[in-house]
């Protein structure tokens, strides 16, 4: 029987409780965020005593498939003020499942000046002093924990950013080589974990790891077997992903000009040949070393999308260099050198910083004057300010928005607080919707459409478009997937139903799970941020994005709010 | 007939209009109001082309009676996000009043980098290039202006906070002397007027006065001077403000334990002998020169509350010093120092920021650990990093909340945005009421109840005290009287009802007068901010006012959130 463990760290004290009934077909971000609705006041101070941080595991966690061990984190987020659910790879997750555990929840505040680390393991749960790890790198943290607790636990891991409770502060995990690089980026969720004096969650393996029996192992063994083989087949999880991982998509993205560049001033980057995918595997490729150009982050993960960047001597000097950071980082801030965009990247890595945030932080710094586009040594300059906490870096830590208030900038690229990333939704369209009524602010990890074959300037057809995906998204993060697998459910969305009832004993079709999941999920999180007062007016795109046409394409943020805001009231 | 003029910032045409009959009895705060309500888009950038900036006459202005010439100012508050009005004492009302305008509407926006300033006169109404005056403080400007159009000539000015479009930036108005001091400093409008691209109103005095007869002039005549004879006996009016000017209150409020000391952690300040109001009134006396302890800001008032502080050379160092300013800048920041204050003070004159707003700022900054309490130097260091534009000037500039949240304070003494005045509401609870349901966000000038004889610390019956004082505020407001008239009107609101009818030729009681126009402009007033998003989770005052206790009197804040949501549903 699966459990659920509650953390108190104002008297340190542990609850191991069976899974209640009705989570039973919860995982991931459909049991954090039910768990938020059913226990934290929306309201409530996100860096205060009544909100929660919730790691949960997919319901496909643990289960020794490809692609399915995800890590789910949730909270109220300080950076939106709404629900808030990251999930990242990894084997936090799965050491987590291999103790029986399907969530760990973080409750209450350490006493002032505390810090912790919480390890979990066969026969403990246990908080430890973190007076050794106060205001460590990510790196050193995880060097430390893993000197004393063994290179394969499980790892979920605080900056300085966090510490400080920055609103940009991620949760970094382990990948199956202890590398603590695997971020739960997005809404700040490291500042939770940091208010609540909570410097890091190691988990140790199992020896008898808990087996979750499927239902019915033939189908199980049946279904399993067709995943794998439709993920070695599709031509997204066996040829691209696995070739040029997740920046595969910068080229088209820059031709249609939808890529963010100098503040979501432009859509195309003239340097894009710089730091597109094919540069990348070029690069890596050719100076070898440490580098890889393809890489699981999860044991057993065919689809291998993530890379380790190496230097001129095949030193490393950032893993994994992805999309959105190359975007946001690079053609965001007018920074067209790979090496420049790693550095830049390994520091946000170690601070414990979303890339995406601070990228867009520093395009609306350099657009209010601070610094030029293109500058890489102010850029730098300014990450370093983050850890050191002038009022420079505070401002920048407490991201996109914040910066764009202090500044008095008029091109503020943020839903509910939080940063775009790098699709320009006055091109994608589908996207723009998502950014604007996604629960979790602007996350293009919510459902994305920038491959759906879909008109993308076209404001028609894209409410239903984005409604489709972000139930979509919904279910796959329930389950614990990674959202790569997302060509499979569309090829054989049959499949993954049948693997849901192999495993769960249930006889559901796929339309079932995408409305007792995906709808019902997002039912449970607006209502969450209703009661925490969101208003139809949250659900917008910045001004700018409806006066300022995108260059090359000219489009404009045209979807009418009307349709905006009755996305949810219908079904399909 | 009384006239409105619109001036459009964008193409510079002007028209000037028939007041409408509906405005007839509207002046001041409740003319301005509806006319944000009639006009601008409740949910707009306060800062962009749709926002309104209003300047309006009082019903009592340019009656030549004492006190009754405040200009108010009117628009969406970039700081509050919801409707505002501050108004100020000077000249500006009765010059437009003289020209028989009641109301200026600057509409539009200059083209970007644009600035002007705008004559009134009786024969004109001009934008005049102001690129001469750009960045100039606002005691420059005003020279600039009076070299040019005379020292009697009414003035409104901005500093380079409102040109930075900084949210404490506030608006100086020429006293009868020409001094730029009397501010409307509250809700950030000067930066609306920057955002406009208005540095300056100039308003001529006219050669042939428009005079607005008395509907009764027998009436008039005998109840205008019953007004000035209650003024010149009352003790509030006729002792204590023309001795002690607004200072008057510092030791009660020391003493009772509600001065905001260390930003809002104590409620007494030990070196309170060093800046309360006999303190001013020795040291002004002792000095002489060009100081002067009691002084008129307006032509032929006799409340004179206002006063010169010179150096010890008898040199001005500012002019006036007032409570608010006291507290928040002395108190409020540890600084137990007249001169220092008044330094203080004279900086944020010229910059053009509003003293309570930056106060409280500082004070978050210290107890952040951005500098010591009592630094003055450093205090002083970052008034002048305001007017540089540094990143931390900048947030500074931005006010209180802003400045919390980039330091990630956990004590940020703001309602909507905006910075408590020198009345800790956990003592004051009238004013803590005042503070967390007036449309206009923490304003104590909307509202003060320090004087009313009531239990301040008893929560019970504070929402009545509340509610009575805020209508009897805005009546005094809409009709352009000073709020230091409250004590007549208190003792003879029947006079005050015949004032208005002689003047109007009506027949209303005052507490038709607290009907038609307390609560009708009020519930104007929170319909726009409903309609701009309010809801009553943003009428609270911050979470550490209910969980740390105010010394000495060890109160906390404990007016429960369900009797403030039903402050306006009832009428007494």
């Amino acid at each position: 029987m699966q459990e659920i463990l509650r953390v108190n760290m104002n008297t340190g004290g542990v609850i191991r409780q069976p899974l209640p009934e009705e989570y039973k077909l919860l995982g991931g971000r459909g049991l954090s965020s039910r768990i938020l609705l059913d226990e934290v006041p929306p309201a409530c101070d996100p860096l205060g005593e009544e909100n929660k941080l919730i790691f949960a595991v997919g319901l496909m966690g643990g289960a020794n498939i490809s692609s399915a061990d995800r890590i789910s984190i949730g909270g109220k987020s300080p950076l939106t003020g709404g629900i808030k659910e990251t999930n990242g790879g990894g084997v936090t997750a799965l050491r987590l499942a291999r103790l029986g555990l399907r969530a760990v929840i973080i409750e209450g505040k350490a006493p002032a000046d505390k810090l912790f680390y919480l390890v979990l393991g066969e026969d403990k749960a246990e908080l430890h002093s973190a007076d050794e790890l106060k205001g460590l790198g990510v790196f050193d943290t995880a060097n430390a924990l893993q000197a004393k607790w063994g290179k394969k636990a499980g790892l979920a891991i605080i900056g300085p950013a966090g510490e400080r409770e920055y609103c940009s502060a991620g949760i970094a995990n382990a990948d199956k080589d202890g590398s603590p690089t695997r971020y739960c980026g997005r809404g700040g969720l490291g500042a939770v974990m940091g208010s609540k004096g909570l410097k890091a969650l190691v988990v140790l393996p199992a020896d008898k790891p808990f087996k979750q029996d499927a239902a019915d192992e033939t189908l199980w063994k049946e279904s399993v077997r067709d995943y794998h083989q439709l993920l070695n087949t599709l031509p997204p999880t066996s040829k691209v992903m696995p070739i040029y991982g997740t920046n595969s998509g910068m080229d088209f993205i820059n031709q249609v000009g939808g890529l963010p560049t100098r503040n979501f001033s432009q859509g195309q980057f003239e340097e894009v040949e710089k730091i597109n995918g094919e540069k990348l595997l070029q690069v890596i490729t050719e100076r070898g070393g440490e580098g890889t150009p393809t890489h699981n982050c999860m044991p057993g993960c065919t689809v291998r999308c993530s890379n380790r960047y190496p230097d001129a001597n095949g030193k490393i000097i950032c893993e994994p260099l992805e999309y959105e950071s190359i975007a946001l980082l690079g053609a965001n801030l007018g920074i067209g050198d790979l090496d420049q965009i790693a550095e830049l990247n390994y520091i946000c890595n170690d601070l414990g910083v979303d890339t995406i945030e601070i990228g867009a932080a520093l395009g609306v710094a350099a657009d209010a004057g601070l610094f030029e586009f293109g500058d890489f040594e102010q850029a730098r300059a300014y990450l370093l300010e983050i850890k050191e906490g002038t009022v420079t870096g505070r401002m920048l830590g407490q991201g996109t928005a914040v910066t764009g208030k202090v500044l008095g900038a008029k091109r503020v690229p943020v839903v509910k607080g939080q940063a775009m990333a790098g699709y320009d939704p006055r091109y994608f369209k589908g996207n723009g919707v998502l950014y604007a009524t996604s629960p979790m602010g602007a996350d293009h990890t919510c459902g994305n459409t920038f491959l759906d074959k879909i008109e993308h300037t076209d404001p028609d057809g894209k409410i239903e478009a984005s409604r489709r995906a972000q139930k979509l998204f919904t279910v796959i993060d329930t389950l614990g997937f990674c959202l790569f697998v997302n060509a499979a459910v569309k090829t054989s969305p049959d499949l993954f139903a049948k693997l849901f009832n192999a495993r769960y004993g249930t006889s559901y079709t796929f339309d079932d799970l995408l409305q007792i999941i995906g709808e019902e999920v997002i039912a449970g999180e607006l209502e969450f941020n209703r009661r925490a007062g969101f208003q139809p007016k949250d659900d917008r795109l910045p001004e700018f994005m409806r006066s300022e046409p995108l260059s090359p394409s000219n489009s404009v943020w045209d979807v009418p709010d009307e349709a905006i805001d009755l996305i949810w009231s219908k079904k399909n």
